[in-house]
């Protein structure tokens, strides 16, 4: 076998490296965009397979395509799809924004292996008999376009990866933190509210904030998802469908609901469905919540497991690695810190997600790969870091107990359950008291005559501060 | 009257504007952070009369609060909310980052007021009587916290905000837009994508996707705007609803929800409500995908405008001030520019409440003014744009006919016709001899012999490319 | 005097509010643009009148303008700059992106009112005789455009703000730093790194960390302020200088340097000028990292304050207003809380000034009005925060000794100084041998007969852990 | 040989690949960290390489390291710099913060390579003589720590990519446009400004402004790159500089100074350096000035050759590839869309950027792999891209001059020339009653009676309107 073999698009001959199934134009878009080391995302290249599989058999009802080359064509989406063609997607992200080089990759790519089910070679064109030729426009693009087939793959790797991909993983951490919240639902602490110390809350309520903030992400990410399952596709090159045949994407859609169990729609507007991303905008704010969500539970691990010895040391985290090349013996907060970096990175992917949709002109907006690569960035890493920080330290938190009564039991800001008994000024002064003069509660609130000890002890009591006042109580003989 | 009084709080006197209804805190926290021109919002300040107003209701039945005292702040909230106690929410922005001294300029606003609407005299507090003293803290903030309000009123302030003067701007948007999209309907057009001729559509299409975008964004702040709709009102301090009765987050949604004719409810997770802003997030997201959208048909608009002489000159935009101080004549596209700059400042308010959201600590995020400083922003100024544009741009854009069609007519797109005809490769053979030897497409079809004059007219029929094929026509004799 | 007089541009007739000096033109924008609460910032007009004054001299040097009419100019021009014509410039930031209309406010106001300065009645222009005739465009806009006078107002307030406001403020805090790291240079204390303990360092050598931030960033600020000094003006429409004296722009900038102090110059390429904001991205680089190093100080002064109680509590800081509605007594780091809020916003102007920059269309940028408004928000806001940083809370910073002390002399990491001795293995194995029995290092050490007694006291002694080690020590007889 | 070997760190025994030189906590941290699919960039490793060369160095001076371990530890760094050594750096970028995996797989590398070259195995250390021993910790770190190191492989980073790799791809673009700027400098045409017809300007002024922008582009990141030169190193764990000898930092500085011809400092406060990243705030700012430069110049450059027949069409780019999938013959300005992909892509890392160097706690900012990860990304791709556009697109660029003078010629901005003469008022009048009445301006003007037919032909010369006025001419007499 040759090393390289010529291919041929509409502007002409190009040689193509002979062991791989892509065409001229994707060698074009090789040479031409030699820009940094992003690749188009695997994740694309399998909602294209997904997206063109569905297409060929949408041809074929439409009586377009014959059944052979619509077979022959599903068969090599779905292998691509399983990753058996891995290695003939070699575009760069940075290339033309409407994704074109890389919709003609999968047409050529697909085509050409299309040939070879068919018992073609699809080296040598000339060979092919008419029914072995699949021609990656006229076939494998057949009935769509770039400007169609792009956002569209966009919308299916949206819906694919959320729903397989990172809802199980957030799922995963969400319910590792609830356990961790009834684990510790008997240990009370001492609340902080501005870094200072404030009225006591148990750790589990304080988990359970933590397991609350995974299940409104869910749930934010869920309604989110709802516009990305609209697909372009049937609009073609300008969204007016030319060239596909009427009720095309709803058929698409149709067989693509089928095949993934996940549910899309004909996008009610093509003209709207190829120019705006507000889909995008929308999953990178239900993104960015979760981001944030994740930085302020990893930096509160990171701060209660702090010490071991000048720390709060509330609670213990797994020791993973040595934590220093020069100081022997420290043990770090390494998984938080993936967590909050991989947060950061999601709140950078939102500007550049948000700038990016904001720059369609007329008929299209050429912004797609970006977009594509910043989106699935953000939802791949959010879903590897709440695995990795579900396996590596959530599950292994244990609480040190003593330290959080020691704790608790010295906090100022018990004095707020006196405040219903003597006014917010005396209880104020109780708490200032104290704190000048390094006194407890209890003894500066009897030294200023403001209570009796009985009332103190009623009153502040730990047990009865980290819940509202049950109404019989407070409801005067009612 | 002295031109200040002394007003005391758990720190000690103060001196104090004789003229003003606030108290201490706030005069303490105006004098200690004298930073930038941005106050507290209004919406703000309305949306803590809401709550307030609702909390003084709910603490009377649950038989906390006397049946005056309860009127009497009711009463004062209401008057707020009109802006009759305007002048009196001199805080900045830039304060504590829980809003507490704003919670307290409510506090002893409203305290203050009430004690003179039940006959006392506010500003000689030795003269009242007992049934006249309205506490700030013991009475208008009772069972409540800062921590609980001012996350409350910002969740207040998103969904009344949004869905009482955002919507209705966008809504009126929409419909001009779609108003302009029937009348143009019947107007052929070359389209553009990445500037580029490319086939014809209608310019009623071009402007049904602009409509579209807004229809689609209105539904993403519609189900952004769900989880706005929980309050984290009963929490108190730290989420366990110290100092509150049970059921009294339920209570004052109850109250909110009947006074104002919109949804709300008591958040199912405290700890979560207090320290998390993933709501906000979500919402960022939509409000960008809005700005995005409106920063495409502003762009879009100004350039189908732009000229007069060289540009596209497809459409007609009002001419509203003179355009240059240099250049007599010149008519600018101002309102599509006012809507492009509001498009970003909203993308820079997303990086910022995205990392405001992600800094809470422990049982609070202390970074809620800069949120509710940002995020009504966004609301407030994409509201005002989209009126400002519909009034003074969209409804009078017309249409140059004549333009539209010449352009039209000598794009080399509509050769996209003839590919199904004569195969993708010899259309675009079509297409390059036409473009380098400046012929018509049908010239050169014929020229190189592809197809018949006859098929060449039936087939490039621009009325016929604005739609996708019948489904008879290709569907094989089936 | 009649409410409203009739004012004329070359769109017709206005009616305008007869007590302001503004025309036409500020009033059709007035109208056009009921936006936001957002007013072009008043930095933004004293930028404006030292331009316009500066123009007025040098059109009178280039025999342009006589000397009457340029002296009443420049007089109501430093009326301008010193806040006596306040009130007459309302327009909005979002209007049209070039400031034309605010070009034309400044014009208006400055023709009118050296009308008056000159004898005449500007509200009735048929009576002035003819040199008593100023006229907006013609005199006060003479050998200028919006198109240069906007990015030069620009680029003076950049200068001049940060010079003469921002970094007056900035040293201000510097110095307060660098006293309190030399205040606290004796005071030896655990070191952390990833929140956990590390080895030893003063909390002087903490505070110059502080301090050396804000040398750091005064010296970005000063390196990104050099662009800021080209101006654009010389370049009137679209950069060529059309219908203005050659050079014009090297002469207002020769008249500019000598009235204010500061360097400006002649921008080398007007094209440049006009379009691109390069120059604003740096600086706004430089003011990122100012708040990325103020919000990294504030957390830590807030972290290393935390308690009373259940924090580190190694320093504190003043109270300034009660901390908290609902605990009494509670006090909050609330000025740190200002600092970190203005950090994000800061942050978030960051994003939007760049997207802002990346916008410009042939001869011109039109987001200069949003530029113009985040960039001053930016400056000010960043001054205003540390100026009050420093006087309510660094300035007032004490050291709890006792605390610094017990913490240090407990810290495992203490291990690090045995590494040279023992190996980095071996010291690991102490200090976790240390950690897991409760023990101290030296016991640890001893129990693990890894050094002797001595050793481990010359070898782990803190006072020679705050700095490297003497050269001679480890030159091996050198 | 066997698939795994067994190495050690402090925490115990791990299973490695034989065939790899990395060790023990390399392996711990590509087992935790499965994240994503960002490596450490090779950019850091060769700085890494760069800097372990010169510390070797620096402690064979200082007589801390023997010359023969200092010689194989140099040599392995060369080979790591030279990519010898590739596929033995595995570790994600999300991992601890601190970067100390990815410096222990440094140490764990160059160790075991050094051990081989002095003639060891490093596959059974008990083989091995005293003398063969390399030790990642005490020899390879000798003198360091993850926290110094990584802070300095960012700056050697920044200084080294920079200067080498970004400098001359900008350097070459600014070039080719300074280039066509004198290729087209006598081609006049009409400005735009708000995309609106403006007075006229030669294209080679054009381009002159897209030149001038890299000018300054350049000008601002050499400024920019100041601060980076700033080292770290000497500061060890927590900016003291423990267990390294005083001096350290200032050696590896000259060290490497010489070794690269690069200039870099002994950073003068450890603390900072370690804890702040306001050098990389600044450099992100000039990159992002550089971005939004590109933007513009791409966005014009693919405007000015819209069309072919319902754009602009002022100028042609190259034809690189067939533009559609689905329109036949439609060639695309590719090149511009990586080009703003990138700038987008560049401003969505300012904001990661600015975010993560704001996140710095007590001794040591934790952001730091996400730091370099997003800085090399926005060095590299716009290098890359800057080099792309300039071969692929703007040397092929070729003026349409018939089409840019009939435009210019048609434009009704020419009327601008006419203001000094008749003044604005009059002038607007002219263009007005000229585009109501579509005739030519001189038409017009005769038609008004405003001028004459030789005061129209000597005032409205396009050639005398692309400059200032001379100032003779203006200078009445003097």
């Amino acid at each position: 076998m040759d090393q390289f073999r010529i291919e041929k698009d509409s502007m002409g001959e190009v040689k193509v490296p002979n062991d791989k199934y892509w065409g001229a134009q994707t060698e074009r878009s090789y040479e031409n965009f030699k820009i940094g080391i992003e690749k188009m995302p695997v994740e694309i290249v399998r909602a294209f397979a997904l997206l063109k599989g569905a297409c060929a058999l949408a041809n074929q009802e439409f009586g377009k395509l014959d059944d052979k080359r619509a077979a022959a064509i599903e068969q090599a989406c779905d292998e691509a799809f399983d990753g058996k063609l891995d290695g003939n997607f070699p575009l760069a992200v940075w290339q033309t924004g409407s994704g074109t080089q890389s919709n003609m990759n999968m047409n050529e790519v697909f085509a050409n292996r299309a040939i070879e089910i068919l018992g073609g070679n699809f080296r040598d064109k000339a060979s092919l008999s008419k029914d072995q030729l699949v021609h990656p426009n006229d076939h494998v693009n057949m009935s769509q376009s770039s400007n169609d087939t792009f956002p569209s793959a966009l919308s299916i790797m949206s819906v694919v990866e959320t729903t397989n991909y990172l809802l199980p993983r957030l799922e995963g951490l969400e319910k590792a933190l609830y356990a961790k919240s009834e684990e510790f639902k008997d240990l009370i602490k001492s609340g902080r509210t501005h870094l200072q110390d404030a009225t006591p809350l148990t750790l589990g309520q304080e988990f359970s904030g933590y397991a609350s903030m995974l299940t409104h992400s869910r749930e934010a990410i869920l309604a989110a998802l709802e516009p990305c399952r609209e697909l372009a596709i049937g609009g073609t090159a300008v969204g007016t469908g030319i060239n596909s045949p009427e009720g095309f994407g709803a058929k698409v859609a149709e067989i693509l609901t089928k095949k993934t169990g996940l549910k899309f729609k004909d996008a009610p507007n093509k003209f709207h469905a190829l120019t705006s991303h507000d889909a995008v905008c929308l999953l990178q704010g239900a993104l960015a919540g979760l981001a944030a969500d994740l930085m302020k539970i990893a930096n509160d691990i990171r701060w209660l497991a702090s010490g071991p010895r000048c720390g709060l040391g509330e609670i213990n985290i797994p020791a993973n690695e040595p934590g220093s090349s020069i100081m022997p013996g420290k043990v770090n907060p390494t998984q938080c810190e993936a967590v909050t970096m991989v947060a950061v990175q999601v709140m950078g992917n939102a500007t550049c997600i948000n700038f990016a949709a904001s720059q369609g002109n007329f008929e299209l907006n050429v912004f797609k790969p970006v977009i594509a690569y910043n989106l699935i960035q953000s939802i791949k890493n959010l879903a590897d870091v709440m695995k990795s920080f579900e396996i590596h330290c959530v599950t292994g938190i244990t609480a040190n107990k003593e330290r959080l009564h020691d704790l608790m039991e010295r906090s100022l800001m018990l004095v707020t359950a006196l405040s219903p008994l003597v006014g917010y000024m005396n209880a104020a002064k109780i708490a200032h008291y104290a704190h000048v003069n390094n006194k407890s509660l209890k003894e500066a609130a009897l030294e200023l005559q403001l209570c009796t000890a009985e009332q103190f002890d009623q009153y502040v009591d730990p047990t009865k501060m980290i819940h509202p006042n049950p109404v019989k109580k407070c409801c005067c003989g009612k």
